[in-house]
This record gives structure tokens, C-alpha cells and sequence, in this order.
């Protein structure tokens, strides 16, 4: 058969990642990365920018949903990540569409998925971005929870960015390790490729590995893979794992 | 007794497939093809018409409710399927019934299945089709889930494709791999044969397998059986576990 | 005590499924069979009837809801049995309470009991029937799902055969094989006996057995039985397995 | 401490039964009897007003729901038991609560507790009954199914039979071996008295047991004791289990 | 650190549990006493008010919401409390909350509380009762089921109950023995101190246990201990499981 | 990289929390304290203001909202921190948010949180709180239950008390010790630290540990380690535990 790699590749620069996804994340598309609270969600986001930015210069745009833009910058500061100095540069734009709180009254039950899509356009028209993050679609489905519209807005966020040319990450909660991929039972099935961020729980201890769950029409490696988060590097998929995998060759896919 | 090949086989072509299937799929029907995301249900879908093209001839229709036939087309480019060509040639037709996402106004709850039938009916007699896949009715159901009109609705479908003489494909989501076979509970009871393909996580690693759950009125082998799905040669099953299974005896079904 | 045998037999004449159920199923009563999809409910209802015209020369009627009578006679052939011939021969009437598919209105949430069992009497009065399945009522139930509703409608239609005089079987669904008996939690209750048919999968195989839950005043043995459907033979049950049991007399109903 | 017979017992005469319960039935009072389908509620009943009658000439009442009077005169003569005899002797009366098919109005949501009680009422008197036995409520409760219904009713009916001054029997559904109690959650808490007949299912066999859960205010053998159903002598526990039991003194109240 | 003695303890007199205690009940609070059907709920409360006249000479309120007050001194005298006399010497007062079955209105979806509340005030007062024991409240809850309702009454009563001085202990229903603590998820965290009683079945037999889950402010040995219930001494302790105890040091708290 | 200490700590002065926490608590931000009843979560949260008053001379402000104030003095003596004399000296401020019982009237279905978040303010500024404890959010969020209620609520909380400058801990109920995380399945996702204390019975014992979940933007320790609740010391973090940990070097972030 013929032109087995139509789909391109964008190399991410995150340390280790792009040995497991054979070349990095699908180009121009979408992918959601799901994981528990704290199991590093974020900082892949984040340090999907940054490495963008440090590695090709490609801008990027940061869509917030509950993390204020400040919030998140100190946080990458602890990674070494100056967000700040790379927003003056026109390097990396946030848009933050975490509630504002204005006093007492609770707004629930909508929310202008038209009116961020027009942001996040203007957004990655302003900077030229190449990548966009958005993190984390959770707290927006808790307001419909009905997964038929769950299905629809991620549909509707995942083509928009697709027809915007970037390449993107999607973050979205699960709540426990092993069960079910997704929150609703449908987000994992909407987009084109998929990965998990665990961080388990066995004997006392936690362990944080990553799975690529699925690349549509992409070879990637299969299974569990050991990372860190490292003040000094970010985080790191353990090269030691990859050669122990390399042994391995019951999976073609791997 | 009798008369025991009563229901026709189409030899599917698919490496391997056939022979799990003791002759193929039966002819003239549909069978559901349960998965979870990223088990391997629309490369299954969309090699089940490549290999009729390429080994017999046949003309079929692609019927999509999520993906584009865009993505489509350049995952199956992976894998080296030119459908594009095919498209051009009248051997693959699209019916493309994804979203289009058309500016803010979410549309939930309702979706024209007579429509949708009378498209497929056009596009069969189009191409003068003898393989139809539907891939995946859990984009559409998920607006329902309500069980006794998923029931209906796929029953419906199933019946109108038999009307129309071709042998199909029916694709459907699934969310564990060893619990129930299908979404609402339904699914499995609806039409006259039933495969899961698997992808299940032990010890860190991902394991590809397909089962025929059910054929009704048919031989097949049973249990599970591994595969994979190479660039080159598309999903392979494997002819060792064949090796291995014909050994056991136990089963006059298998 | 007196008078032991109070309750009479039918022979069904199904290789080794007399031996299991200590002479057959009990005369004149219903008898609830249930199994997940493709376990071989179907195969049970038409050999059921099968037997009773080919050994006994007792006329039959089939119920069915979803299958269409020309599905089940396509199926049958596939083990040998000549429905089309009977059905001349006026051994076997079908009573096709499948829906029509008439275009684009689907009908749910309406099922006409009452109708059904005046067709059920008429066709029992047309061949002098003996024997009746109903198969399934997975497909009418699920337009209900109210276990009040299930369960009156089930209690209807059993003493409306027990009145008619024949011996029944009634298929249903189950959603997995060592979960609860019913999908509603509350079939087995209403019937004077159950069945349950397995195909449990365990290290990637499956094993069929068969089950007697209940046969209300009667003796049977107890436990699961493996079987096998071969095209020749139909549903076989296994005699090495009846001599494994003879061998243990730890339970007095078995 | 003083007056530890406080709570007389009514010596039910089912073989091996009053040893388990160290002496009988708590009298005047109402036992839950809680099983599974076919785990022997029924038969249970039956032979509880069996003995009354044979062992001391006590009258009893037969309450039931869904089984007809018929259907049970039938089952219990497989046992031996001449219900029809003692009726006409005026030493059982059924008081038949079973739905009357009359047509096609299914009458769901509904039941006349008063005047059920008060039939119950009536048959005590007319008969000057000591045993009641009521089965199965289950039949009933499913039509109402919230539990603080399900409840109440319980309740009154067991204060109406105490009220009465007979020792009941009440028959109530389990869906699974070793899950809850009851299908309510509630049935348990309600009267005096609990007692499980299991039926479970390991490496394909079949077990019988029974189990006093509770007894208010009454000592009790505890844990699962063995049985059997057998045409000649009924249910049947085993004595061979009380000796081992004997030998263990763990427990003070066993 | 100063004072760690603060919260007075009320020595029950129930053979071994002021030694699980570390010297009884905190003085002038509340506590759950959970526990499934038959786990000893109520003689924990009869014999709790009984130790406090026999003993301590204290006069008791005992609040019953479904057994009535003639059931209770029945089932109490059967371990040899004679709760008639002690009414007759004004040291034990009944307030009967046990519905009243007057025909044929069930009376469901509401309850009085207020008016218990003053029910119960008056009792204290009128025997100058220094310990109160309500049972059981899941025969109230089970009409509202809401856990916010349940939280506000259960939090109402343990308010009533601490503003009167008494030390008291509400009894609730469990339906498992190792699942959520409480039947609404929410029980458990209203009141100060919680006690499980479990009553597990593990190899056909029984095993009863106790288990202070928490004391707020105040020391208590943790973990399960074994009881059992005897005619002659009513609920007792196991000596010998404190003397296995008191070599483990690994809980401080212990 | 550079500036990897951008959030500072602030150290808790509880025994050993600040070595698992590697440094304390993020300072100026919100940590969310999880545990089941009894697992210590007002211990913890009473210690936390109680250390930065003894240790550092900070005054804090502790809200409550079902334990009333008085409960929390007299259960925090037990462990010897005289809150009222510290209350005498502004150094503790109560913010009793807990229910009145006035009468016969519950009111459910509404709570207050702009007035409670005025109170806060207030009472923050009133002594110059350098730390809050808010304890427990489940008395309140029961009366929503809605996930989007209780994510929007707890964030209004969290950003508040951010805004007011001080550290926070925020107590929040579970009903498992290794289930998911929060009641709702939201909690965890909003605030940005999360740690669980568990009480988790094994063996009929209980053992009391703690753990990290999360600190967004800062390093820890991971996994659970053993505590005890001592009258002398209050909460001990064991340093044994710490010994071992320290060897083990298979998390950087540990
Ligand atoms: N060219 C390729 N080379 C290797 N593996 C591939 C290739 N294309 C696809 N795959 C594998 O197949 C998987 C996708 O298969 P497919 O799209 O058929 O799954 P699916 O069951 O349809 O999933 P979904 O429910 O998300 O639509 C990918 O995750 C990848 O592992
Ligand atoms: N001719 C045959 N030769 C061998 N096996 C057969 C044959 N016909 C049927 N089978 C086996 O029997 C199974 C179907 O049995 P059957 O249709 O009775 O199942 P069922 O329980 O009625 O399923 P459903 O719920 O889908 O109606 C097939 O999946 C196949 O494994
Ligand atoms: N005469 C008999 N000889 C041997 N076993 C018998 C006989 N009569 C009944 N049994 C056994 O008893 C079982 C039925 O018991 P019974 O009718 O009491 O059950 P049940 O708990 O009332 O069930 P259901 O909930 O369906 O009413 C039968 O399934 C059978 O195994
Ligand atoms: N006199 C006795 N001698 C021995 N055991 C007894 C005696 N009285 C009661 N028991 C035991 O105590 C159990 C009943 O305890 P109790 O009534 O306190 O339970 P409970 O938890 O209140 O149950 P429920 O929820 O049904 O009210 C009985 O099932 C029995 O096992
Ligand atoms: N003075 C003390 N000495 C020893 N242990 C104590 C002392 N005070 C409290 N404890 C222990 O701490 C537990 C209570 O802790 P705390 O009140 O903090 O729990 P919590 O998680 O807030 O529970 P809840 O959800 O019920 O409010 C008690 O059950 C007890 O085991
Ligand atoms: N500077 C750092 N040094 C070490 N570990 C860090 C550092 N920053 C973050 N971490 C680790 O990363 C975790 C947080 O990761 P992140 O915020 O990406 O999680 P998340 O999946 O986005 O969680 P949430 O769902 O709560 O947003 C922290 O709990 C901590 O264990
Ligand atoms: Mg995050
Ligand atoms: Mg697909
Ligand atoms: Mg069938
Ligand atoms: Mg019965
Ligand atoms: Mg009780
Ligand atoms: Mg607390």
C-alpha cells in the first residue's frame, strides 16, 4: 500500500513524548487529554505552548476555563516558564474564560460557546498561533452534564479549531484512574486522538504514567508509560521505559 | 438434517477475518461492531469496503455521522486506501451525515432517520452497491438514549439495509471492554450478528482483540482472537492464534 | 407423602435436555428462558417445536417480535429444519408480532397485549397446537421498561397460554451471564419455571451452558450443563457432563 | 436476670427447621421469609401450614398474589400435601390475591390493602386459623415500589396478623444471593423476624441454605445451614450440619 | 498542652464498653448507632437505658418509631429487663412514635417532628431523665429519603437532645455490612460520636462486631470488636479481645 | 529553567505536615481537606489556625457550619488549645454559619453565600487573619446536591478568600476511603490543592494516613503517610514513615 503517513506530525518538544507518540501529536487536529485532578493535565498544556514557543517559535493561545491567567502563570513560573515575558512578546495569548465573581449571584445553566469560539479565533488570528490549549473543558459540562450536548459542544470546539489550522489540546476530567476514559461517556469518542494522564494510587504510593489511547489514522506506542514533573525540566517521559519497550514486539502499533 | 449453509457468506477479504468468521460475513445482512474508542471500528468499516473494491469489485457506501468523510479519507490514506480514487471512480460513495456546526445554535434532540434511510437507499442504487458500512450510530443515539428508541432506530436501519440487498456494517460504541456488550443494553439484540473488537489494558499494555459474539443461524469461531493494524497491511489477525485454536476441540461452535 | 408426580412432563425430544430437566418441561405450564444476546434462545424456541412436530407429531406456533418469520425460517434451515414445509403441512404457524417498517414514523411506547394473545389463541385453535414460543419479549418490554408493566404483561401472557392448554416458552434478555436473572428483576418471579442459557467468556473462550433456576413443583437437577449448537445436531447437550453429575449425590434435587 | 422465655415458640414441625431456630417461630408473631426465585419461599409456606395441620391440627391461611390457588394445590401435592382435602375439611382456606386476567385493561398502581386485610381477617376467623402464611408480597410491592410504601404496608399488614394473634409467614423477593436483604432496602427493618432462603450458584453447582437473620428479642442458631427440597419429605435440614455446628461454640447465639 | 479532659464521659454499664470507650459515651451528646437488620441496634439502646437504672440509678427515655412499646418490653424481658416495672417506678418512659394502624389511609410523606421534639422534652422532664434512646429514626427518614432533610432533622434532634443535657443514642439503618456507613450518605456526619454494629457473614457464619468510627474530641479504642448477645448478660464484650488489644500499640488512639 | 519557587509556603507548624508538604501549605491559596466522618478534618482544620496563632502569633478565623462554636471549643480542649482565651485575645474569630433550631421549621434549599462571604471578609479584616478554616462545605452543599451548584459555590469560596489574601483550608466530605475523591466528583477540580485524610479499616483495624493529592504549581511529597491523633501532641505526622520514604527516590515529586 501506498503514503502511509498522510497525517503529519507535529513534534511537541515535551521531553520523551514525542518517542511515545512516534513523532509527536497529529497535525492540525485535536486531542483530548483526560486525567484525575492534579494528574498533570495543566502543565501539559502549558508546557505544550512552551515548547512551542522555546523550541519553533510558534505562538500559542491558552483558553482558561476555571484557572484564573494569573493563577497559571505562577504555576509555570515554578517550571520555569516566563508566560508573562512571552505575552509581551506576542508570543502567547490568554483567553480566560473563568467566571468572574461578582458578588452573589450564581450563573449556571448556560454558557456562550459561540462567543468563545469567536475569542479563541481572534485570539489565534493575533498572535499567527500555531498551537492552542484549552484547559479545562470541565468545568463548562458541569453546567449541562447532559451528554448529548457534552458531545455536541466538544464536536463544535474540536471542528472550529480544525478549520482554525492549529494543532490543539483539550484537557477534560475524569475521576478515577481505571474506570471509564471520560466524565460522560462520550468525549473520548468525539475527537481524533486521546491520551490519559494517570497518577494511581498502589501501596501508598502514586505513580504517573501516560497512554495514548487513540491517534486516528496515526501509529502511536500502546500502553502505560512512567513520567515525572520536574521543577527543573517540566515533565519527563522516562527514556529507561522506552528501551524496555523497544524490547518488546508483540504490537505492531506500539 | 439438512441444508446446512442456508445463509450465504461474503468473504470480507479483511487478512485473516474470514477465517474467524468460517467463510465471511453472512450475505445480505447487518452486523453491529461494537468497540470502545480507538478499538479499531471505523478502520474495520472502512477496510470492509476497501477489500471489496480491491478484491471483488464491489462498490460500497460509507455512511458517517461524526467523522468528516475529509478525516475519513486521510486516515484511511494511512493505511493506504485511496479513497478518494475510489470516490472518482463510482467504486465509494459518502454519505455524509456528520454536524455541520454552522454558528451557535446547537441542534439537539432530534434527527431524520427517514431522511438519512432514503440517502443510503440513492447512494446504494448510485453505485450499484453490494457493501454498506454505517459508521457510528453513537453520535446519533446519544441525542435519544432513550433504549426503546435506540431499539427501534436500529432495527429500522437494519431492516431497511436488508431490503436493500447489501451486506453491512454497523458500527457502536461501547465504554469498558468487559462489561456490557453495548451502550443502552439494547444494541446486541437488535440485529443478526454481533463482533466486538477489544482493546483491553493489562499490566500497562493495550491487547487488540476481536470476538463474534453472535451469528445468527451461522457457524464462526468463538472466544477472543488478537490482531493488529499495520501501516502496511491495514488490521491483520493473526494466523498463529488460528494455529493455536484449532488444536482445542472443545468447542464445535469455535 | 403421596402422589410425587402431580405435575406431568413433556418430553421435548431436545437431545439431553429431558435428562436435565428430569423428563422435560413441566406440561401445560410456561417456561422462562433467558440468555444474553446469541446465546441461543432462539435455536431453543424453534427446536422446541421442532422436536414436538418431528418426534411427536405435535403442531407448534411461534411468536416472534423482532426477527421476522423468514429470518427465523432462514436460521432454522441452517440446523436442518424445514419451517416452510411444516408451515404447509400446517404443523407450524407463525404469529409475526414484528414491527413493519413503514416508513419514517416510529412507533414506541404502545404494545397491543391484548390483541396479541387473541392471535396467539387463534393460531393455537388453527393447528391444535401443543406447544408455543414466544420469542422475545426483550424487544416489547424495552417499550415499557416499568417493572410494574413488565411484570403484569408477562403474568397476562402466561395464564393466558396456561388456559390454552399448551406448554410454553417464553425467551428474555439478560445483559451479562453471572448478574441478575432478568433485566427488569422481576420475570423470573412471575413464571412457574426459568431457564437460563449462558455463553460466558473466561480466558478469551466461551462456554455455553444451560441452567434450570426453578421448575415449580417439580424435580429437576440443579446446577450448569454445557452444550453445544452443531449444525447437524442442533443444541446438544453434553452426556459426558450428565455422568460427571451422576457420580455426585451431594444434592437431592439435582 | 430473670424471664429469658419471655417470647413463646411455635414448634413449626418443618423437618430440622425448630433446631435451627432453637425451638420455633417466635409466636404471635410475622417472619419475613426473604429468597430469590425458586430459593423455596412457596414451598416454605406451604409445608409451614403443612405441619400445623399434620402435627397439630391447627388450621392456617394461605394468602397469595400471584400464583393461583390452583397452581399451588398442584406444586404442593408434588410434595405430598392433599391441600384440596383440607379445604374441605375446613383446615385451609386460600385467600386468592391473584390478578384476574379479564381482558386488556392492565390495572397497574394500585392495591386494596383494607380490603385484603380484611379478607385475611375473615379467613382467620372462619377457619380459627393459628398459622398465616403470605406470599409473596413481592408481586404487589413492585406496583408501588418506594420504599417508604413499601414500608407502610409491611407494617400494617405484620400489625394486622399480630393484631390477629397467629404466627405468619410472609414471603418477600431477593434478586441476588449476597447482596441486600430485600429489593426495598426496607422489608428487613420492618418485622420481627428474618429469615434468607439462598440458592447460590459456585463452579456450576447449586446450593441451598437457610439463614435466621434476625429474631427480635429471640435466640437463633446463626450463620447458613444446609438444605434440601425432596419430593418425599419436603425441605429437609440437615442434621449432619447441626453436629458440626454443635462442635463450634464461637458464637453464644448460634 | 493543657485540659485533655474537657469532654466528661458517661459510664454505660454495658458489659465491655466503656473499656472499647476509654470510659464511656461523651456526657450530654449524641450518638449513631448504626447497623443492619438484626445487628443488635435496639438491645444496644434498651440495654443502654437499663444499665442506667440498674446501675447508676439514672431514669431513661426511650423514643420507638416502629416497634411499639409492647414489642420492646417483650423482647426485653427476654434478657431479663423488666422495662414494665421500671415505667411503673417512673424510672422508664416510653414515648411511642409507632404509627397507628387505624384502617385503611396510609399515612405517608410527612412526620411531626416538632411535636416529637416536645414529646420527647416532656418525657425528660418528667422523670428527670439523665439518658435518651431513639429508635429507629429509618423508619421516619425513609418518607423524606431527601439527605438534605434527613441532615436537618437528625441534626434537629441531636440539637433538642443536647439542649435537654442528656446523653442519648439514635439508632439507624444500614444495608451492608462493610459498605457507606449510613443509608443516605450523610447520617454519619451530623452528630458527634458514630458506633457501627455489624453482624458479617463470612464462611455461612456470622460474626458480630463493634466499632466506634468516631468520638468528637475524645479518645476511643478503634477497630472492630467482638460481642456477642446472651440471655442471661445481654450485650457483652469480649474480654479476651481487649487483652489481644492492649499488646498492639500501633494505634495510639487504639 | 528559572524561578522555581514562585509560590511560597507557608509553614503549618503542624508535626510533621510541613515535611510531607515539603515546605507547608501554598500560601494565599485554598486547600481542600477530604476525609470521611472522623478522619480528622476539623482536628486538622482547628490545628492549622491553633499553630499559626502559637507558632507565629497569626490570628485566623475558623467558619463553621454544623458543629456549633462551643462544640469546637470544647472537643479542641481535649487536645489543650484554649480557643476561647485566644478568641478573648482577637486572635481567633468564629464565624458560626451553623443552623439555628428555632422551632418547627426546616429550611432547606437555600443557603446565604454572599452574606457568609461578607461575614468572612469581616471577620478577616477584624483581626488581620493571616489563615481561614472553613469547615464542613457538605453541611451546606447537601441542600444542592447539583454538581453545578457545588463546583460554582466552591469556587466563589475559594476565589474570595483568595482575594482576602489569607491561606485556607476548606474541609469537604467523602463516604469511602478509596473511592472517588469528593461527593460530587467536583471539588477535587477546583480548588488548587486537594488532601486526603483517611481512617481505613483493614483487618478490623484502622489505620489513619494523609495525603497530597495536589498542589498546582508546587512540589510535595506523594502518596499516603501514617498520622496519629494524640490528646498530648494533636495530629503527629510520623517521622518513621518519613525515614523510609526518604530512601525510596522512584518520585521526584515525592
Ligand atoms: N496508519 C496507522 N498505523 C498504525 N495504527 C493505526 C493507523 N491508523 C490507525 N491506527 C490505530 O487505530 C486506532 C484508530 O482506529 P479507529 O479510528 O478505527 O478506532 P474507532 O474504534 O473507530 O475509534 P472511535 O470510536 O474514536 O471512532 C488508532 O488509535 C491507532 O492506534
Ligand atoms: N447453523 C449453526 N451452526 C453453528 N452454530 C450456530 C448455527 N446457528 C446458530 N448458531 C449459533 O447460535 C447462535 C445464535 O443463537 P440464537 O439466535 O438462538 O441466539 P439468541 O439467544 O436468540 O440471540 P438473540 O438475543 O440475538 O436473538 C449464533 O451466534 C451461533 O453461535
Ligand atoms: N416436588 C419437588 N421435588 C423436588 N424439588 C422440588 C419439588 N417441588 C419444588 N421443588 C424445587 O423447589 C423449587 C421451587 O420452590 P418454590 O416454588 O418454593 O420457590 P419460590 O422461592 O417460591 O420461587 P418463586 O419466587 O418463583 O415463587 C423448584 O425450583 C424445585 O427446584
Ligand atoms: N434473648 C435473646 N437471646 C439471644 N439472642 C437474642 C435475644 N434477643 C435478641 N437476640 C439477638 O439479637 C437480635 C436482635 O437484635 P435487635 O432487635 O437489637 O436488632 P436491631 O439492630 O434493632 O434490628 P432491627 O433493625 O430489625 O430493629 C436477634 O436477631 C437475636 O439474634
Ligand atoms: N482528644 C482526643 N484524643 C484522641 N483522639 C481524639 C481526640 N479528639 C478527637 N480524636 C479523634 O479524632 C476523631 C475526630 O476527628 P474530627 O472531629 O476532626 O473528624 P472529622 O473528619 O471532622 O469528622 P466529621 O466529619 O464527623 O466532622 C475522633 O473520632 C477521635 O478518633
Ligand atoms: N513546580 C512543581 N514541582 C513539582 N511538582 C509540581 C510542580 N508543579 C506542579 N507539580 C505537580 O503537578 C501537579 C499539578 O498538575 P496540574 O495542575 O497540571 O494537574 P491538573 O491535572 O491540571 O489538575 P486539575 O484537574 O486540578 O486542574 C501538582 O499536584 C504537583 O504534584
Ligand atoms: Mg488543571
Ligand atoms: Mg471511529
Ligand atoms: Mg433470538
Ligand atoms: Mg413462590
Ligand atoms: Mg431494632
Ligand atoms: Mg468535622
Amino acid at each position: 500500500m501506498i503514503d502511509s503517513n498522510a497525517i503529519e506530525r507535529l513534534s511537541t518538544g515535551i521531553k520523551g513524548f514525542d518517542q511515545v507518540a512516534r513523532g509527536g501529536l497529529p497535525r492540525g487536529r485535536s486531542t483530548l487529554v483526560a486525567g484525575t485532578a492534579g494528574s498533570g493535565k495543566t502543565l501539559f498544556a502549558v508546557e505544550f505552548l512552551a515548547r512551542g514557543i522555546l523550541d519553533s517559535g510558534e505562538a500559542g493561545v491558552f483558553v482558561s476555563f476555571e484557572e484564573t491567567a494569573e493563577g497559571i502563570r505562577r504555576n509555570a513560573a515554578s517550571l520555569g516558564f516566563p508566560i508573562e515575558q512571552w505575552e509581551r512578546q506576542g508570543k502567547w495569548v490568554f483567553v480566560d474564560a473563568s467566571l468572574e465573581v461578582t458578588g452573589e449571584e450564581p450563573i449556571v445553566g448556560a454558557f456562550d460557546f459561540g462567543g468563545l469560539v469567536a475569542r479563541i479565533g481572534h485570539a489565534v488570528r493575533q498572535v499567527g498561533a500555531a498551537r492552542v490549549s484549552v484547559d479545562s473543558l470541565g468545568a463548562v459540562f458541569v453546567r449541562f452534564a447532559e451528554p448529548a450536548i457534552v458531545r455536541y459542544e466538544l464536536y463544535r470546539i474540536g471542528s472550529v479549531l480544525e478549520q482554525l489550522g492549529v494543532t490543539s489540546i483539550i484537557t477534560s476530567e475524569r475521576i478515577s484512574e481505571y474506570g471509564e476514559v471520560s466524565r460522560y461517556g462520550v468525549e473520548e469518542f468525539v475527537l481524533d486522538n486521546v491520551i490519559i494522564l494517570r497518577n494511581s494510587l498502589a501501596n501508598r504510593r502514586r505513580r504517573r504514567t501516560v497512554e495514548i489511547v487513540k491517534f486516528r489514522g496515526a501509529a502511536h506506542r500502546t500502553g502505560e508509560w512512567l513520567f515525572t514533573i520536574d521543577p527543573r525540566d517540566g515533565i519527563v517521559f522516562l527514556p529507561l521505559a522506552f528501551l524496555a519497550s523497544d524490547m518488546s514486539t508483540s504490537s505492531l502499533a506500539r
